[in-house]
């Protein structure tokens, strides 16, 4: 075959290319054709869309193409031209084939036809070779550069966060442990404990829930900083909802107030999904097709209107008032259900909500007070079909009043000593949040089960791959 | 105090600002002044520079001004004028101001003297306020930023791979454990072993050591794509060179031969030195000031010239004849160490060096084997003063002598049989290579000791904060 620079699908796809002697490289998602012609649709990757190429028999002879089936893998040298077929506009006359790897019909899982998502989840290691999640994962790149892009030219600085940490910023949540012992034989302490310095850190370690508890070191040097980074939860929770492994955004800034902090998750968001609007065009349209007609419409509404910001006082009392019978009662003191947030986002306000000054007892310790004595500065951002998307506050920056909320939640302040200390040394208001990445991601592709906007997700029972 | 909208200090330090009436928030570095009037440095992270405040005693009063030692936070609002002074072009005169937080000059541990390095490593929650980590830490971001920005504008995704897993990428190293077992009653099945099948995942899981696996299934399925994530090592070394926990780029291409992955690699350094070269030319002048006066030439050396590219054999050659005692002997088949590399690279060559075709008996049990039945298609690029920063290979497609490679090293693929089933549904030759992120900041920033630039570095005995 002759050498010749390989052209991606993405740029193959285009009438000012037609005439030109390319070559492609990619697997076939179908074959069809008759004794005297084949016409084989290949995909690499680059975009949602296969390019056609067409072979006459004649000249392979039928042994040679006999393996080109669903999954196999070819690189083709033709001429690109304009098509005469429907469904596209221009196809390559294949002139000299290559097949780098076949993929035998009796057994290769993904055939022509469709799979469920179930299915699917059970070969994730092939799923990434379907329509629907190549687009759910070209998307999940295009979020995930969108995130950086959008920090970058605001001069935050990306701080990396530990993985691996011994304090738990939540205050509850539960974490995996990270150990190097073996586990038939943990070494003890006289008195029976578990003699955690002889263990690799000298101490018992987790994997983090957050990090926003060194994030705030950043922010109290650096200015503006964010993570992006895996976090984790132990929490045997086999919902579409839960993952023990996900990705998290959180951006801390320092001399920010709690308003300050709702600017900045709203404008955001809206750039993410703006983002997404322009730059996964065909693979938004590709999945409102299948699954969601109402997607491309969702997002472009969220772009375009103001959120609703008001009090969860305010909120709560519109739900009491709203006559609508919920699962979980609800009044003044009680945590949200997604039900509740979702009511005031679809059904009330019909716009993305922002509620504010919720009841300390629900909230975390680090959360700046309010005067009342009752709430704290915390913001939830609600979304349709989500609700909670972000999280976040603004932080309780006076030594006292920290600690304060430190005795009355009974914490154990040992192992964040550091966290404690930067109230004592040059303190200064700041506030931040954290954005679920994978939340976004249902948003962004409509898909309903958090486990297919992941390539690879752990959930109870199931870390393969 | 009049509310105004914050100007950072990067942005201040601009002479076309001068005449403004703006405000500034952030810490004090140092104060000097007499009784009439006081120079404060204020810095808030957003460039080493600090902007300096002349504040009029008188206007003030005493008690006001006492509480602003180093490590204070400030909001200042003031007027923008050139500077009478050395040392700085610009300057703030003090009209009304507010002090946030103090930091008691009895118990800050940041005080206006220099600071060793171990030191600041043990008060690793503070010393990104310090200049030195002030400027690597914002190197970090900028790095991170252009290596995101190097694969999008070249169409790579981001592909998140798994970070707990129940495979070992390399056959070797150790690994942490994760587990959510109780370790003082890990439950054991009738023979006496321990049940992983209670555990949360139903099964034993570690902490990846590389993404590679995965990423292939990527690059099968969208082409190219690269991963950016952080990867763990439980090897109890306690050197200036190793972490347990570091961050890990892999790109991981479909169609990739060897020669393309050298272009790749010998690209993307230079991209991102001449990135930090643009983009951190305070920082770098700082640090080199500080530590390393030949940084800035190191830097620009690298980027403007071609890597030398020859095979492992011919390298050692070159050792065995160059006369020079190692303290490792050297010889075919000997794993090079970090002496043989920077002599390959500082002395002889004097340029970075891609060392390609290594014996297949200390290399990866994937790494594509060349006919002669002895070497394989390795690559690892090396560096002056860090030896190898990039290893890679491209990848054995063949599905028989994939696993002739499996029964020789005596691995055991149970844990791993989708990568192997990859090879037998549409194979395709593909490469791909790993960057230590930790080893490229070391290289950018002249640092020697890798604690150094992450900012909670977890080694053996260590995860504070």
């Amino acid at each position: 075959m002759k050498q010749r620079k390989r052209t991606k699908i993405a740029d193959a796809l285009s009438p000012e290319k037609i005439g030109e002697e390319i070559n492609i490289k990619g697997w076939v998602r179908t074959r069809r054709g008759n004794k005297n012609v084949s016409f084989v649709a290949i995909n690499d990757g680059s975009t949602i869309h296969n390019l056609q190429v067409v072979i006459e028999m004649e000249k392979f002879g039928e042994d040679f193409l006999k393996p080109i089936t669903t999954g196999a893998s070819l690189s083709v040298n033709g001429k690109l031209v304009a098509s005469q077929g429907k469904g596209q506009t221009v196809e390559v006359q294949a002139e000299e084939m290559e097949i780098y790897g076949t993929a035998d019909p009796a057994t290769y899982p993904l055939q022509k036809k469709g799979h469920s998502l179930e299915f699917l989840r059970e070969i994730a290691y092939l799923r990434p070779r379907t329509n629907t999640f190549g687009a759910i994962f070209r998307m999940r790149h295009h979020m995930s550069f969108a995130i950086h892009q959008y920090f970058n030219d605001r001069g935050f600085y990306y701080f990396h966060t530990p993985i691996i940490t011994g304090s738990d910023a939540e205050g509850a949540g539960a974490m995996f442990e990270v150990t190097s012992f073996n586990l038939n034989n943990v070494p003890k302490t006289e008195d029976g404990s578990i003699d955690y310095s002889k263990d690799f850190f000298g101490r018992q370690t987790n994997l983090t829930v957050s990090g926003q508890l060194e994030g705030e070191l950043g922010a109290m040097s650096l200015g503006a900083i964010y993570t992006f980074g895996p976090t984790f939860r132990a929490e045997n929770s086999n919902t579409p909802r839960h993952l023990a492994e996900f990705w998290m955004i959180e951006p801390e800034v320092a001399f920010y107030d709690i308003h300050d902090n709702m600017d900045l998750a709203e404008d955001f968001l809206k750039y993410l999904i703006r983002y997404a609007l322009e730059h996964c065009k065909d693979d938004i349209e590709f999945l409102a097709k299948m699954y969601d007609e109402e997607l491309p419409d969702r997002l472009k509404f969220v772009v375009e209107n103001d959120f609703v910001r008001l009090s969860y006082g305010e909120g709560v009392k519109i739900l009491e008032e709203s006559g609508h019978t919920f699962e979980f009662p609800v009044h003044w003191g009680t945590d949200l259900q997604s039900e509740h947030e979702r009511y005031l986002v679809e059904k009330h306000f019909k716009r993305p909500v922002i509620l504010t000054d919720y009841p300390k007892e629900i909230k975390s310790f680090y959360m700046k007070q309010n005067d009342d004595g009752k709430t704290v500065r915390a913001m939830d951002v609600l979304f349709p079909k989500i609700g909670e998307i972000i999280g976040g506050s603004e932080r309780e920056e006076n030594y006292d009043k920290l600690m304060q909320r430190v005795k009355e939640t009974g914490m154990n302040i040992d192992p964040i000593w550091w966290y404690i200390e930067t109230r004592k040394f040059g303190t200064a208001p700041h506030a931040g949040f954290g954005l679920g990445f994978e939340r976004l991601m249902l948003f962004v592709t409509g898909m309903t089960n958090i486990r297919d906007v992941i390539p690879f997700p752990r959930t109870p029972n199931n870390a393969e791959f």
